[in-house]
């Protein structure tokens, strides 16, 4: 940030008085303009003995697999956006969704927020930000083509909570260059 | 937003290319500005039958009881920013923070995310942002000025599930004006 979203002059990196971290504030009219991390929402689909993976179409990670998620906008909801997330890169018709996953990630500011969530048909297809959208078994799953930690992270815990018959809600941290 | 923070020119409300919602764009530079939810993060702090409370020194609600809670900062993750916001409100030692209650604000694009934790001592004091902390009992809890209707629902959570002897994670969604 260089610019003042409020009156466009030049934004300095100062502690404001009664704050206790730097922040860019405006040598004009004084604002502060406050940095805080962004929410990425997203499902694990499931099928039958399945999951739904999307092979991306956009950087970063183009080509691996992932499960679909997203920034989370405005004025929606957490399951909203999860399940928002679905329809644009899957086209995928989900139900039943249940919070599952929640990944802090401060190296880039990011918390996932991943939900369980019961496909209602097969009739799923790429959207514009995937290349491929297809169902996996567990024995198939491209664990070397995941695209982020966070989706093995979020994958491996289904695949163990499956066998145990129980899917708890799972709190973590990922701290690493490459997530 | 009326400027550029990259570049100082004016922004434009439109939609990109590819894009489905409206965006601030630069006009000159190109950029996308995007505007995403924030996390407030906070912790209901227990000790024996109490809960522990701030009366707030700032707006919005200066006068009004709170739990202690904030926006999350970047670069840290959700449990650090719930225990920080408990230090800077309240000087609250805490342990065995477990996330509790999620709630989406869609109308302000908030999401709260609430943990339990467990007061180690009773040595807390009021932060600059507090006039008073207090520890309460179910039966004295001041209902009707309660800060905000996140805090009120958090601890309605608690009372109840305290006489269950069972603290599930609670996600919700409160959608009106005065959250």
């Amino acid at each position: 940030m260089k610019y003042c979203q409020s009156c466009g002059s030049t934004v300095n990196i100062c502690i404001p008085s009664g704050d206790n971290r730097e922040r860019y504030v405006c040598i004009s009219c004084g604002d502060i303009h406050y940095q805080n991390p962004k929410i990425v929402a997203g499902c694990l689909p499931v099928w039958e003995d399945k999951v739904l993976l999307c092979k991306r179409a956009i950087e970063p990670r183009r080509g691996y697999w992932t499960l679909p998620a997203g920034f989370m906008e405005n004025e929606e909801t957490l399951e909203q956006a999860a399940a928002r997330e679905s329809v644009e890169e899957a086209n995928a018709s989900l139900e039943n969704l249940r919070l599952y996953t929640i990944i802090s990630l401060p190296h880039i500011s990011q918390v996932y927020m991943m939900f369980l969530a019961d496909l209602n048909n097969t009739d799923f297809y790429p959207g514009v930000e995937s290349l491929e959208t297809e169902l996996f078994s567990e024995e198939k799953i491209p664990w070397e083509d995941l695209a982020f930690k966070t989706i093995d992270t979020t994958l491996q815990n289904f695949f163990i909570d499956r066998k145990k018959g129980a899917f708890p809600l799972h709190s973590s941290v990922i701290e690493m260059k490459n997530h």
